[in-house]
């Protein structure tokens, strides 16, 4: 049995999941677009910033989403934005596929992070990571180019998107190239905290 | 004491409230964003579309929603696409103000709606309609437009959303010309039943 295709992204109450540039200040609507997930204890122990943190509903939701993932698979926007920002012990600790033109050798860092470059395809990428994954979950992580492509092509199975009490305005929108027409979520879950709320859609084909 | 201003609407998971045109056949996507309401039991009633009709929280928000308004406010284009389509005693059944530049009498209608068209602004249309709403609340009904004009205005309460699980894709987006930089949301409320998530959000001026 193998594992769900899955994406979990924060989102904005309208869209957006990043600014328009990683360099521009969105100031305070980014933090709070991520404001869910910065204080929990498993989002700390991630990324070792020590000791605490809180527990409870986001807490639970981030390190069941970590734990539920045995592989990763990114755009490759999303990779140079984190390549030199991610410290040595990278926040996924599993592999990650990473969808480029480059030719490149994979690239290991501590923790149990390697980044495979996959030159052939989002199929190709997903299967690698399936294979990988064994029986956990397939996280495509992003950014929102590549989850709609794989989203269009049929290949996700479920959505989970923590919706947070804030307004962007402008940025990149999550689902700016969905193909609706093909596409048809059921709500399956619903969960919040004071901070977000918790969706979670079954993904079909019309 | 003077009831709230606020706004209820069905958006789209990817932040739409309407198709590009009315004459439009969206479909099934279009179904699916009022799915939660057009089976309830006040719908039904409302409309007098017969009795029966789904009890639950679905049609208790429904009712709620329509129990607090005291008047509506609305743009001139969702009065016009109404105008024709609205039967003889239309779903308000209170004062209802249209922002127009046209000069019109008050148009009567029977069950209790009369609309009256107000040429002087925003302001003008929402002082009228808290005068006649008394205690009660009241609705900025729509368009998209018009609804971000007030809260870009900073003359918004809360914001209702029922969240209903479907992609448009393309159409009318809620939050199109929002001024995100003025705007802080605090999320109050969250309910969900099968076919939609109600949320409701207090709006404060950051």
């Amino acid at each position: 049995m193998t594992g769900k295709v899955f994406v979990s992204v924060s989102m904005s109450l309208d869209g957006f999941i990043a600014p328009v540039s990683l360099d521009e200040l969105m100031g305070k609507q980014w933090m709070e677009l991520q404001k869910w997930i910065f204080p929990t204890r498993f989002f700390r122990e991630n990324l070792q910033l020590g000791a605490g943190g809180e527990e409870g509903l986001d807490n639970d939701v981030a390190r069941a989403t970590f734990e539920r993932t045995g592989a990763s698979v990114m755009g490759k926007r999303m990779f140079e934005g984190g390549e030199h920002a991610w410290p040595e012990d990278p926040p996924f600790h599993t592999p990650v596929f990473v969808l480029t033109h480059e030719q490149r050798e994979p690239w290991e860092r501590l923790g149990g992070t390697t980044f495979h470059f996959v030159r052939d395809g989002i199929q190709s990428a997903l299967d690698q990571a399936r294979e990988a994954a064994g029986d956990r979950d397939v996280r495509i992580s992003g950014g929102g180019a590549t989850i709609v492509e794989y989203l269009n092509a049929g290949l996700i199975d479920e959505f989970d998107i923590a919706l947070s009490p804030v307004l962007f305005g402008a940025g990149v929108r999550l689902f700016e190239e969905v193909d609706a027409s093909r596409i048809a979520l059921e709500q399956t879950r619903v969960q919040h905290s004071e901070r977000a709320t918790h969706l979670t859609y079954t993904v079909r084909r019309r």
